[in-house]
């Protein structure tokens, strides 16, 4: 992990957040290559799940919302970790975590306040900064950011910054059904911010307390749900695999057990990663039931019913929710491509993006800057970035760009020589195999194009 | 503009945020056919001002940022409003606001909160809600939102929601320019969301506490800035015009005199649009000078200078900001395309977005859901679904599905016919002229790449 948090600063995909200022609190910012990855990985994401199927419409709601909406969905009651200080030291720890280690996740979900204070004591753990043994009772600390909208700073005016951006898509339902006329099942997606005062993040990007996440709210009737539940987990397993190119082998299924479910799901699987720490969630899929338009129809009086075109039957629908990760799946992208191998005799670190993933699809590198090989390495690159993100790179010795450019992960090197002056041919250097053939100029783009399958 | 909302939440592109409880003061949410004009206004912006550009990068930083960001911006002491309440019956509004209709903007720019006070009074500038003449002095009112991080509330703890990205791009400067190696002139490009706690929100999405915003932080050598800033109005203005489609003369540049300058800017121009309200802001362009590095220098005690790999000097370096609300933008896509003509003896609602704008690019309508009509026309949309947006659509008369799609602002519906089955030809329908051809269905995706200029 280390290596990947250096390299992501020395290259530019992420940067501690407000790091002139020493940081804050595990926040980090996306650079100029961390972005486009970013990008490319929502980019893929929407077209995969909301475009491309008929049955998928998306939105983009607003993260601040009507408090009643937090009412409903049970986060003010029920969103909160059990917090323990250490008496000696003040350290501030989650009861929960602290446990977990002794016991599992299995032995710790869905305890108590007062279970959890007990089970501290009787396992005598100890306080991991000064290793007393003397923590005050757990008790419940919300974890929804809080802020005032408007002129006065009351309770009447208090908002929450979304936790979770499902609930942006819960109160659209209706507004969203009637316009679309979907019939069910059918689903809505989301990608956007949310927000959630951990209190301990960690691990780079693993856990922030400001994130993206990528959302689906897919509705159905309820004697459908374990089918299409099953189907949905299909469609992860090939967004990992086939779309994503990550390996099979890092990725495991874990069902949480009665104890574990949120108060809203009946059944819940996450997608763990393996990630270089631990095993660590990186996507989950909850049964929802019909508990959030139940809650909304409670709290806001509207009726939020679909109607049957073809039996005339009303009913509230129920809800499966694919949920994915935007920072930890762009970190997962990060360790899936990290490598190092060598490169004659000298060790090179290279980023095996698969093509679509890459910030930077190709680079133009004129092996000089005399005679005519940057006028015609600037014709060519003028040409490709109209369709394509490429990169002109003309400073260093070739072996040198080529270095950054395996560790930018840009799939291929199109070096402009003495050669191409003659026949208008270049070498086109593959970044994994780093094997080199001549490719006429005029092919170039149809080579990218198919390439990155487009 | 009430048509314009109308239209907006009949048809699935902006719903008010919340509307089951009533709504959010002013918030509002994009739904399915929003979310895709908004990503298409960003997709072309950020290919237009940052992919295309040698000269620039992009970043994506977080809201949350360090306090002393905003200590250090001048955001602290600086970014408020003139609030006044009205005696009598409680209405809270901004001062200067009150003031402009009886004076224009000129006459009230720079004005402290004393000669605000003051100018009410002489005035005699009554309550717009009960025409009292009776107000509270005006006192500074932050409009940064607030909110705490971490499990502590108190002041150590306390963040600000950013109200404008720009400094997520002063803070990653060095980062940016040592991982890239750019070389001056050169900038950097963010998309993300600011809040700011308007005291009075409105006319639909022009303001919102919560939006997004698309900044670009443009350094340079100080001599060079005018020459530049100049470039960067002619390149605002080819956006609005070329990449946009939009109509010239509802757009006119305002310069800010020296009374209405923010407190980091020497010269600021806006690009105003002529809304149906009023004209109104749409975007900017200051010269920020270096204003925003020497204070980060100065707050943070890290140097943010730029070595001049030529003369070996080094200097803070100046800054051009060209600045680009996304909702208002997206507002006036949705103005611009409004038009109603009338198709026969109806009268007809129709979106005229450019191609490359619109949420659909095209809809494959069999006529009749019998014979092989369903079959080729499904055939057609699985293949060019693949490469672009495209909706299926056999509900209804085909001059419903195509009222919808003219209201959508599709740009073209493909009808597949009984013709269609004996020689393989579609009629394709043209949005704005309403007028038919037959073309071969082999030949509708190079018919779409070339409208929409791919």
């Amino acid at each position: 992990m280390e290596k990947i948090v250096s390299l992501c600063k020395r290259r530019g995909f992420i940067f501690p957040g407000s790091e002139i200022y020493g940081g804050l609190a595990n926040t980090w910012d996306y650079g100029p290559y961390g972005v486009e990855l970013k990008n490319n990985v929502k980019k893929l994401w929407w077209k995969y799940f909301v475009q491309d199927r008929e049955d998928m419409v998306g939105v983009d709601a607003s993260i601040l919302m009507n408090p009643r909406v937090w009412e409903a969905s049970g986060h003010i009651t029920s969103f909160s970790d059990p917090l323990m200080d250490c008496k000696k030291c003040h350290e501030r720890v989650r009861g929960d975590k602290l446990l977990e280690e002794k016991l599992g996740i299995e032995g710790v979900a869905g305890k108590s306040l007062k279970q959890i204070s007990e089970l501290v004591k009787t396992h005598k753990i100890q306080c991991p900064k000064c290793q007393a043994i003397d923590w005050t009772e757990a008790r419940s600390f919300n974890l929804m950011f809080k802020t005032y909208q408007g002129v006065i700073e009351d309770a009447a005016a208090m908002v929450y910054l979304r936790p979770e951006t499902a609930q942006g898509i819960f109160v659209n339902f209706k507004n969203v059904q009637q316009t679309t006329r979907k019939r069910l099942p059918f689903g809505i997606g989301q990608i956007g911010k949310a927000f959630r005062n951990e209190i301990t993040p960690g691990n780079f990007t693993f856990r922030t307390r400001e994130f993206e996440q990528m959302e689906i709210e897919y509705f159905v009737a309820e004697k459908d749900w374990k089918k299409i539940y099953d189907t949905w987990r299909e469609e992860m397993n090939k967004f990992f695999v086939q779309e994503l190119g990550f390996k099979k082998e890092n990725m495991r299924w874990r069902q949480h057990d009665k104890e574990e479910l949120s108060h809203y799901s009946k059944e819940t699987w996450d997608v763990e990663y393996q990630f270089p720490f631990s095993w660590g969630e990186l996507w989950g899929i909850a049964y929802r039931t019909d508990f959030d338009l139940k809650q909304h129809e409670k709290f806001s009086g509207e009726k939020l019913e679909y109607l049957d075109p073809e039996t005339n039957e009303k009913l509230v629908p129920h809800c499966i929710e694919p949920t994915f990760g935007v920072d930890r799946t762009v970190l997962v992208a990060l360790l899936e491509a990290y490598d190092e191998d060598s490169a004659g005799d000298e060790k090179r670190i290279v980023m095996r993006f698969p093509p679509k993933l890459a910030p930077v699809k190709a680079a133009i590198l004129p092996l000089i800057k005399k005679e005519k090989l940057p006028e015609v390495a600037r014709k060519m690159f003028e040409n490709l970035k109209k369709h394509f993100v490429v990169e002109y790179d003309d400073s260093g010795s070739i072996g040198k760009r080529y270095r950054r450019h395996d560790e930018l992960g840009t799939p291929f090197c199109f070096t402009v020589d003495f050669q191409t002056v003659e026949d208008e041919t270049v070498t086109v250097r593959d970044r994994d195999s780093m094997k080199q053939e001549r490719i006429k100029i005029s092919d170039v783009s149809e080579f990218l194009k198919e390439k990155l399958g487009i």
